[in-house]
């Protein structure tokens, strides 16, 4: 029989279940791994055609009998930049884009803090003072621009659309998006021209040369004083020097990274104390949602059919373009 | 001519404009003051029949003469609870209840911050520590408890129906509310047996002898540990004491105030330090919002013509009840 080898920590009995079931379906049987089970799950890998799993360790224990590959992360940069993790040099590669719900609310959630000037209030109440004039500003009336308009730039957008926005203008690859949630949707070469009248930047990139220091010293000059920056995608696609400098200047009025270089951020980057930015150590598509897991195993069930029946998969990534 | 006396910060030369054609129209002539022209306000007060303040040491210098007290702000308990601050006791008073999008827009902040265990994070970032292992929840498929539907409830209760909220209870004095926009609508007598099946507890209500410690000890002893609590309304709705005992025990998994007693919060209250407390210095209903402001003229406006023309007035508080 066909085998299937599953690694991954966030898995349900009921989750199990349906990745057992879809697969005895297709002709497979289904062997399930926790992470910390790593030499057991390497010795079965070794006559399995499918893993499922979110470990480059792993992967390169596969024998070049593997076929495809399903990671569990929605960015697979590690997998695109580094081919000889692959015995096989036409395993097939898919992602997990289901971190939408859970990341926009990350968005969402520092979106406001840097409208409401949050690190600043937490400063006052820190020294346990009062004083509430700093003026705030709102999502509602207010205007946003996103670069990258996959499952998280959709949900960012729906979601500030639901809460007033008054414009939000997106920027993709191809100058196009999947859903029609965005007021104007334009190519990522059109980004210098938009910059100047960005109020609130929020970014949603896959980590790939192209999207590598997009957000640079020069482009991060274009944006106006009050302007927030928020980066959800990867940390290669920011300037971080630059960026931390124009914060300390005043050039930009805020800015909130959940990603960054290198993670962990060692404890001396001067990152570490810019003012009004809004650290988190990359939280933003934490796994516990119920709705992301259950997503999760739901792509890979639907890609599993897919495979069995000799259709093209869903969430297969493009190695070279790397997403 | 019969004379408005209009003492406010925020407001602009269209503003003025519009308060200026109402009144003339209604055959009031309007006089604008800032509230650092206290002097200047007092002396025109004497002979105005009408003022549109946020002022109770401006309204006690108000004559007999004066037939209504249209107070900008939402919360009227000063007021309410000092009848003495009126000449004439038969004054009117209304207050502007047009804060619902920027507190919904605080609330949301600072339930993400909640759910998202911020308090937690910031720790780790403070420290320049790299962790990022906590459970975290979403307003996605997550429950919430309104206490009060007024304007704020209904913006909240939008907002979280937006993202996903899997069930919205509300509660308020009449057990009904204006807006169809909660799963169901319970008196507040159903309190104590709602409390024990609430996640996220979200109060907004006006500071009344009924509302004063509704959130008391022994309904806070009601609540699960995993719950979360939000304040919004008056900090006398909360037993400050008995909530920082649950927060810092654990019986609780965190709060935010954005109002408390007294304001401001003395250094050496223990509250500062309470245990995933996120304390703001009731800044949620900030005013720098233009919608708010545009929204506090048009409600003044639409009532100086009901008052013209001896109409009710739509915003007029019951001042014994308190609201």
């Amino acid at each position: 029989m066909r085998e299937i080898c599953v690694c991954l920590e966030f898995l349900s009995d009921a989750h199990r279940d349906r990745i057992r079931r879809t697969a005895e379906a297709q002709g497979f049987q289904a062997h399930f791994f926790t992470p910390d089970q790593f030499a057991e799950a390497k010795a079965c890998l070794q006559h399995c055609e499918i893993l499922y799993a979110h470990s480059p360790e792993l992967l390169r224990e596969a024998p070049a009998s593997l076929k495809w590959y399903c990671c569990s992360f929605a960015g697979v940069d590690p997998y695109c930049q580094d081919p000889s993790l692959f015995a096989n040099p036409d395993c097939l590669l898919t992602n997990s884009n289901c971190y939408g719900v859970t990341i926009a609310e990350h968005v969402i959630m520092v979106q406001l803090m840097l409208l409401r000037r949050m690190p600043e209030y937490e400063a006052v109440v820190r020294n346990r003072s009062w004083s509430n004039q700093l003026p705030v500003r709102s999502i509602r009336d207010n205007a946003f621009t996103l670069l990258g308009l996959g499952n998280i730039g959709y949900h960012v957008a729906q979601r500030l659309r639901g809460m007033g926005a008054a414009r939000i203008t997106g920027l993709s690859r191809s100058g196009k998006a999947r859903e029609d949630v965005y007021d104007e949707v334009l190519p990522i070469s059109a980004l210098d021209g938009v910059l100047p009248q960005t109020q609130n930047l929020i970014m949603a990139l896959p980590g790939t040369a192209e999207t590598f220091r997009i957000l640079n010293r020069e482009r991060l000059a274009l944006l106006p004083p009050t302007a927030t920056v928020i980066n959800v995608g990867r940390g290669s696609s920011v300037d971080q020097e630059a960026l931390r400098e124009a914060l300390d200047a005043g050039a930009l009025a805020g800015a909130a990274l959940d990603v960054m270089t290198p993670e962990p951020l060692p404890a001396d980057d001067p990152l570490w104390s810019a003012r009004n930015l809004i650290l988190t150590p990359h939280v933003s598509g934490n796994m516990t949602l119920g709705y992301t897991c259950d997503q999760n195993v739901a792509l890979f069930c639907q890609d599993l059919e897919n495979y069995g029946a000799g259709r093209p998969l869903q969430n297969l990534v493009d190695r070279a373009r790397g997403y």
